[in-house]
């Protein structure tokens, strides 16, 4: 009997005791960054009054702590680790608000929008150390030098894979062509490598060697990118009231994503049309939109689509059956993995 | 006999090739970024050609090996430590040109003003990362374990400083209030917490307990202190072929630094007439620096700020006589920070 919900209701709350510990620091004149810190939390308003607004899913701590159980030790001790990819994802978020120039998150201003973009530049920055501070607190927790510093070294690493795949995503925006190949390795790093390396730190933390915490990573990983192509069908067909975005929103914004690289990237009369459309710089009508859906249907792009998120999560799956690990915690890893995918576990 | 610049010449070469080999990453689809922090280091052009652009003075790095021989290693256990200071500063750098819409650097176009700010924040988040990850090269140099994490943690505080700092003194910026404690809290932060962290690091690489790194520690920020003070001092009453910057830049820009703060805190009639003249918002007249000037001469502001800074430069000297370090090294470190603080050794 798997029961995610229970297992969330026992360890998220330890996870955001870690947060709130690793936030509570600065001095009488440097408060005002710190409240910039706890305000892109959802923790305080823009005044520094306590505040409770909604926050995001922390499935990466999940993912760390059910890692960690699989892998064979108790989540208690990757609570570190579990708080610091969380912050590093929040991290992320504050300074990818600001390269993207989005005004809101989670139905907020996001930090930018108020403090500015040099305070949320460097609040971010804070955060980003922050992340690493927390992580740090696993060698005080029982977790051997050796292992916090591969643990360490795993979550530099990570980092650096996120800015990678940050820099493509940018780019892509002002570039025409963009092939399949180089969008899977954009989301690899931008979507999968965090999700990769919070399964790999739980085992890491339980003591797995190498080519076990590599199984675990793989999970992550493959996970990752089935999320992301998944969440790619739903920017353009997905039912707008499950979605909360409007239809058709990543054709509306022009996105880059899976279904369109595709759809262009195959020779097929429908392909000169889109190629065309895509080079337009003005807004597309709502018949340009239909014209997009139909072109997109002519090349097959949503099954195409479909098949590499299956491809991928199948892969998933098997590596997580790979690592052999404890039962219970292996069973709340493929329940929270079918939650994500949208699926009946 | 101390000899800085066979010392320099030693040593430089090696930091820098441990620099390019951090920074020789990256595959295909991310060489952009690499390229980015590669120009913004000096090494490439904006097409990705080699240049040999002015650099920094590594003064950070130098201080780091200057320090693990004082306190009794061979500097080159030190290499990834010293390269780790620097990319740090470098990634500082990136942001700081962001946040303080800094169009040049060292006669070169700042990074966002070609790459785009996007861009920019990202490329410094990933220098950021690369400065962490040189630091890790410590363990596989013979650097215990425990002495590499005791690293990791002074550079993540440091870090942390770092951005407190920038915090307050982009807050100073768009405040008319500024007290003398709270500049003095902002460049410890800003400028003195780098230089001490680098003193303190050289230390532990070379097995220095607690108490002994602490002294070079506080070396390193008492002479950040001063330094940065002397730097004030001579950006309003520098020589102007010397500094390379015009005379009384720093009125011009109204920038907040000791001299003005002390005179704006002083009960004395200069006082009322220079608070009116910094509460106006339209560019100073040459009338106006020179009545500032007079004004500052009325408060005995620079005989304050020299005050201050030979307090400083002395506690510096004291800390590191404290150290009892080894001869040499020590007398490296001297000599440094003569230089430094524009006095003959």
């Amino acid at each position: 009997m798997i029961d995610i919900k229970s297992f969330t209701r026992k360890w998220l709350p330890v996870v955001e005791t870690h947060m709130r510990q690793t936030l509570s620091g600065g001095d009488t004149y440097s408060q005002g960054m710190w409240g910039m810190m706890r305000y892109h939390l959802g923790w305080e308003d823009e005044r520094g009054y306590p505040d409770s607004a909604p926050q995001g899913k922390r499935v990466r701590p999940l993912v760390v702590l059910m890692s960690c159980q699989a892998a064979g030790s108790d989540p208690a001790q990757a609570i570190p680790a579990a708080a610091a990819v969380e912050l590093l994802h929040n991290f992320s978020l504050i300074h990818d608000d600001i390269e993207d120039n989005s005004p809101t998150r989670r139905h907020r201003p996001t930090l930018w929008t108020w403090a500015g973009v040099a305070q949320a530049i460097n609040a971010g920055d804070a955060m980003f150390t922050l992340a690493r501070l927390a992580l740090l607190d696993l060698s005080g927790g029982g977790v051997s030098d050796r292992r916090t510093l591969q643990a360490v070294r795993v979550f530099d690493e990570t980092s650096l894979r996120l800015t990678e795949g940050q820099y493509m995503d940018i780019s892509f925006e002002t570039r025409t062509e963009v092939g399949v190949a180089e969008y899977l390795a954009m989301i690899a790093g931008k979507t999968a490598a965090l999700l990769a390396a919070s399964a790999q730190l739980g085992a890491i933390v339980a003591g797995a060697d190498e080519e076990r915490s590599g199984q675990y990573w793989r999970f992550g990983h493959e996970l990752g990118v089935s999320f992301q192509i998944q969440d790619d069908i739903l920017g353009i067909w997905g039912d707008e009231a499950l979605t909360g975005k409007s239809a058709a929103s990543d054709i509306l914004t022009r996105k880059k994503t899976l279904p369109v690289l595709y759809a262009l990237s195959q020779s097929n009369p429908a392909n000169e049309s889109l190629r065309q459309l895509y080079a337009r710089t003005d807004e597309f009508s709502p018949a340009d939109v239909s014209e997009i859906l139909d072109l997109l249907a002519q090349t097959g792009a949503r099954e195409h689509a479909e098949q590499v998120a299956e491809h991928h999560a199948q892969a998933a799956l098997q590596a997580l059956a790979a690592t052999g690990g404890e039962l219970e915690g292996t069973a709340l890893l493929r329940g929270l993995a079918m939650q994500l995918l949208g699926r009946a576990s």
